[in-house]
């Protein structure tokens, strides 16, 4: 009889979920609204709500069985426990999760964070296989990275990867987590997009729009987005030097950029680094499926 | 009958080396000049040397037998296949040291790199103990850490843990490296004797004569050590947001100045920290035997 396992990627508006085969090829796939506690949008996400997914995932499979489950979630994850320490966005606090989940489902059940589980993905099956030292660093609303050093993913009880805080615009703007001058507030999508906003006086939602106005020469774009590039090879550099990755993977809302975002990046990380060695910079692959099927991969190790 | 293991730290101007007991009991120590080929100071290091203290050391063992070699060495060392791959200070490049002595002394080799064996030593049996997160931070005439990430010492084919050239000074001084403003050109000691004299017109050698001279309330000093505690301070706030060490040691030269360097550093960087976990700042224990443990320790895992 065949076996699958179920993948499912916790996000605070919507849940990705998939049936996932051994050779990691997605079966099928699930968008879910993220149910709250008490229908309260700041209330807690509902555990019993991806209990029933698991359920409903089972039926999908039909003849086959589902021998494991896979979880990403965001936030400080302990992979090791499968505690989700401090989830701000689901509202979970030291929640064991990964315990709640086998007693209730009855098979093996892995937690991951979200990141490093896209990383996972991506370094098995996306933009960076092959290489025992790794990183894949999504850019979207916030920034953070996976990273794989001595083919080991670090996860530190969850505090690994937090390159969106690394500081390098020290005295600049506030960030969400109260310092001033991380990353973030530099090159995240969501201040790539204000900060174009507030220098331009034209107010636009997406990063997108910023870089198509970078396409088209747009000085305050052109400024915001150097910016940008700026920061993010700094704080590349750093990682580089105390981690050297081979290969960095930049997924995410930015990466869809492309060029925009990474002909100049590569370049401002070549010239700042010395006795470094230049990791091959890549657009990540998988997308935002990266979770999901990290998420596979992680049930199946549960499940080995 | 007793098994010993031979230790050896490689230096540009000695070598320490040891006869390590199963326990890290150090049972019988040589310090060696480092002798160049051609006897040219700016020549390589001899192989050769290494090999006659092997043969010294188990002469010196009397009846117990001498059953691996730990070597560590300062560079761009690859610990994994046990290559030398660039050891400015010795003359070495891609020498694949490992080897060559496995086959001359016959008994099994490993090969570390200087400061991450140190590492090793302290997170064994030294300052760092019990935890699966930690960082060993040498500050002498340059600044490296070894790092513990989940009880895994990060090597990453010899490149891991250069913190001491992680930018705290946008466009300041240069460093040994060609790039501007690195850790080590406001916190090495030898950066913090040079800006020292710079700045007061009275020439010193050594970082400690700074540090006596903070302790008198000397202003220029108090104002150099001062810019060396914010860099640290940086530097390991970029470290804690990225590997989250729940211990870091200090250890090297600089170390030596105690709570004059220790009391700052822990308020600097207990100020500049939002989300990310405090490690806990310790001074190293094991001082300038901590390469030659740590070499034992890993002789002991070859011989094993």
């Amino acid at each position: 009889m065949d076996r699958l396992v179920a993948a499912i990627d916790i996000g605070g508006t919507s849940i990705k979920s998939a049936l996932v085969a051994e050779d990691l090829h997605v079966v099928h796939t699930l968008r879910t609204p993220t149910r709250r506690l008490g229908g309260d949008p700041r209330g807690s996400v509902d555990v019993a709500q991806i209990v029933e997914l698991i359920d409903e995932l089972r039926g999908k499979a039909g003849d086959a069985t589902v021998v494991g489950v896979g979880v990403a979630a965001p936030g400080i994850i302990d992979e090791r426990l499968g505690i989700a320490r401090a989830a701000v966005n689901l509202g979970w606090r030291d929640l064991p999760l990964r315990d709640r989940l086998t007693e209730a489902a009855g098979i093996p059940v892995a937690l991951g964070h979200d990141v490093r589980t896209g990383g996972l993905a991506e370094f098995t099956v996306g933009a960076a296989t092959g290489v025992r030292n790794a990183m894949f660093m999504p850019i979207g609303t916030g920034i953070a990275a996976a990273v794989l050093v001595d083919g080991h993913r670090l996860d530190a009880d969850g505090y690994a990867g937090e390159i969106g805080h690394i500081v390098v615009d020290p005295g600049g703007q506030v960030c969400g987590c109260g310092t001033l001058g991380c990353l973030e507030t530099v090159a995240s999508a969501a201040f790539i997009a204000r900060n174009y906003s507030e220098r331009s006086g034209k107010t636009v939602d997406r990063a997108a729009d910023v870089a198509a106005a970078v396409m088209a020469g747009e000085p305050d774009a052109v400024a915001v987005w150097a910016r940008a590039v700026d920061g993010l090879a700094d704080a590349l550099m750093t990682a580089t030097t105390l981690l050297a990755p081979e290969i960095v993977a930049i997924g995410g809302g930015l990466s869809e950029s492309g060029d925009t975002l990474m002909t100049p990046l590569r370049e401002a990380l070549e010239g700042r680094l010395a006795f470094q060695r230049m990791p091959t910079l890549v657009r990540a692959k998988l997308g935002d499926n990266a979770g999901c099927i990290g998420a596979g991969i992680l049930a199946w190790q549960a499940a080995a």
